[in-house]
């Protein structure tokens, strides 16, 4: 969504620009060698701006670009062995749609919980069902991990996720598709501090 | 190819008693959580015939399962990549298909190359040219490292393979998609050994 290799730059730049707290990088069915060069030029730009990094998915790819953590599906490797392979100080989420597997032992060793979708969405055509504010709201309380919304956010609806309490909110298409990425970022993170409770 | 999970498993059982030297598990396009039950299942099978176990591409799944190898393409992570991360008595081989494949620096850090496809082949879609046996001859002559020839290899053309002084035949179909895998490997295996000059 971000155009290639240049357009995921360029985009990234902004992001942090505009204020992003994290950057995770997501191309299935990326070859890793591609992946890597990718990543390794975007670990150049987050580390001076002290913002982590993240692959999706792809541990062996975090592993040899020194990445600051892994965020996994319920049908990757698992978050223990996510653990173990990463180490204690990797930044681990994992993404989690229902209360069952919000409430499920692999948990246990994930930093973050990334759950959605909140809101319908064209980025992943596997998403679960739309869970709403609401759904969010009563999936956070089954659990004491930072959660990290996800899911159709965009500038006229992250000021309902974050009154839900939520640590934070993770976008693609609200900063990766669009035309100047700083200034949606931007926009983004006023609606996001205008609505926190 | 195998007919899912339990279709690798009962292939597994009787390529290791028809006398693999090595098996390597090719899933592209599954998810790691499914590729990682799959690894275990696997190398329960595999460790006590002390037979070598590689993972295609996936570095992780490999480390988490406790694999003896992985075998990597042109476009994976860089051998050297893949050595740090397995380390030293790891078994880690290189797809190449033409000369300058063979002597780029990369190959330094690898046990092996495969080299192919030797004939025609359906089951790799994006295959480099055919090489023959006399093109696989020539690699050949290129390197020290020893050489896994695959890639349309069955029991009527093995012989000519092993003729070529390669180390071993690397083959899919001629094992998997077969009726009677063992049958196959043994057949396979005679018709090596009548061919190695």
């Amino acid at each position: 969504m971000c155009g290639g290799e240049q357009g995921c730059i360029e985009t990234v730049k902004a992001a942090l620009q505009g204020g992003v707290a994290c950057i995770q990088l997501r191309a299935p069915g990326w070859k890793k060698r591609r992946l890597l060069e990718l990543a390794n030029a975007l670990l150049a730009l987050t580390r001076p701006a002290k913002v982590p990094f993240l692959l999706d998915d792809e541990v062996d790819v975090a592993l040899a670009c020194g990445a600051d953590g892994v965020h996994v599906g319920q049908r990757d490797l698992p978050v223990q062995t996510v653990r173990d392979l990463m180490g204690p100080g990797a930044l681990i989420g994992l993404s989690a749609s229902n209360s069952a597997q919000i409430q499920q032992a692999d948990v246990a060793a994930a930093d973050y919980l990334g759950v959605g979708p909140v809101f319908a969405t064209q980025t992943k055509t596997d998403a679960a069902p739309v869970l709403s504010p609401e759904g969010l709201a009563t999936l956070k309380a089954l659990t004491e991990k930072p959660i990290v919304a996800i899911g159709g956010i965009n500038h006229a609806n992250i000021g309902v996720v974050a009154a839900t309490g939520v640590s934070a909110a993770a976008v693609v298409s609200a900063i990766c598709g669009q035309p100047n990425p700083l200034a949606s970022t931007q926009q983004l993170a006023a609606a996001w501090q205008a609505g926190v409770k």
